[in-house]
């Protein structure tokens, strides 16, 4: 019998807390139910892994609430293949979803830590779509309430950036791309949920590395985005990920039928480097307040 | 070389929500950073199964908070081995401790559905403590507020039911009395955090059997409890579990080093039927709100 190879396996969670990170009067349960488990799933993928199991808990919803957010909740456990297998409902003043997830990487999982001084810098999609998403609903949008309809894919209107719209609402986490960034030898890799910027700086704190990327208007900017949105504009759920400058990460997504990653950057040795074009960027993105 | 027994992955998540779970003018920090890990632990006990890792996301603490709740955290961790790595903090307005926890079972996990008529009714403590040391908390103790001193373990007083509230502050689940019930072969299995008569309902109504207990006098009641408290205070975190009548749990508990269990009733053919010593019990215990 073939014997399969060591296999590793990765546990993470994360919470989504209503009014914190999510308005919950622009995003409906159903939404919330995929972002909960959709930040969870991309946890996953930037650890070039495989989902396997992901379990629930929910705090401050009425049982149809739940039932709006479950609705959510299967559709991305049935999308990506992660079974939902337990959980936990308890009262509360505040919504929060806390999902947990295990995964399995077919190898040593890419870490933050491990970015070198040469490295490409690679991003898995376009930028900014999901902060120009949430932006146009902020500017246009009444709010949607609790419970269904989903306001914000359905019913499109004149004018109405939908795909960015879709890209806030309903996160598409890379796990396929994370997984071949993985085989390929990725050096680093993150999810950017704070912000290019923010997200490429938690790499390169982990590492000791800086880093310059290309100039602004260089950058693989979604449309209906600004440069605003692809810098610091947070919740894309795109991979960055670094990886030697000889290995070529478009010729390896392709054979694997993804769409082509681009190179945005390079890793450096002064790791006080931020910088674009090789003008200093500013410190930008989603702040923890913890 | 040897080939290992077939593991069982297993994965439990479950809340601790103050003001719902657990007063937070009664509880501190570090008890209620233990609680939350203990009631995971006691999940993966209640199969049968070893602890293997943990995640915590908490909302709602500030730094100083949090550094609080994580010493009850680590302390469950180390006591267990089952290290915690990684998680996920928030704002909020109300305090929330999500755990998520792995483990593995050495063959087929323990489930509640599974008892059958017949099988003997087992537990691995004396009943009522926690709810016995609550309740003294609640009538006797001046509120400890939010940080540390850990005011319901620190300082005994006089005619302080200290081993109650230890019971009620620092709950110690059965890992090693849950592996032993599963090694000897345990149907069906459940820890006692809703009380026993609802969990012992839980199992009841999961595998379709009834129950009768014996006479309540003569239930392992603990020191400083009441019949009351053993039959309906939760948070106990012993384990209830069904074992076939000609299995002596007593001895295989014995042969482990483990204290011994104590057979309180039996398991029957009518799924009605929930008494002690053959008078009907109330139906009594924690009634989840959702």
């Amino acid at each position: 019998v073939a014997v399969p190879p060591p296999a590793v396996l990765l546990l993470a969670a994360d919470a989504v807390v209503g009014g914190i990170d999510a308005d919950l009067t622009l995003t409906s349960l159903a939404d919330l139910g995929w972002k909960a488990m959709a930040v969870n799933l991309s946890d996953i993928a930037a650890m070039g892994g495989r989902p396997a199991h992901a379990v629930v808990s929910v705090v401050g919803l009425s049982p149809p609430e739940l039932e709006a957010l479950y609705e959510g909740v299967l559709e991305a456990s049935a999308e990506y293949a992660c079974p939902v297998v337990g959980g936990d409902l308890s009262a509360g003043d505040q919504v929060v979803v806390s999902v947990a997830i295990t995964g399995w990487a077919d190898g040593p999982p890419v870490l933050r830590s491990t970015a070198r001084p040469g490295d490409r810098i690679w991003v898995t999609g376009r930028l900014g779509a999901a902060a120009a998403g949430l932006r146009w609903l902020q500017e246009h949008r009444p709010p949607v309430g609790l419970v269904p309809p989903t306001g914000a894919v359905a019913g499109a209107v004149a004018g109405e950036p939908s795909d960015c719209i879709r890209a806030h609402a309903r996160p598409r986490p890379a796990v396929a791309e994370g997984s071949a960034a993985r085989a390929m030898g990725a050096t680093a890799m993150i999810d950017i949920s704070d912000g290019l910027v923010a997200d490429l700086g938690h790499i390169a704190d982990s590492s000791g590395v800086g880093f310059d990327l290309v100039d602004e208007h260089d950058l693989p900017i979604a449309p209906g985005a600004s440069v605003d949105d692809a810098l610091g504009g947070g919740d894309d759920y795109v991979l960055a990920f670094t990886l030697p400058a000889d290995v070529d990460a478009g010729e390896a997504f392709g054979a694997a039928g993804l769409p082509a990653p681009f190179p945005i950057g390079t890793c450096l040795g002064d790791p006080a480097r931020r910088s674009s074009g090789g003008r200093p960027l500013p410190v930008t993105g989603w702040e923890h307040d913890l």
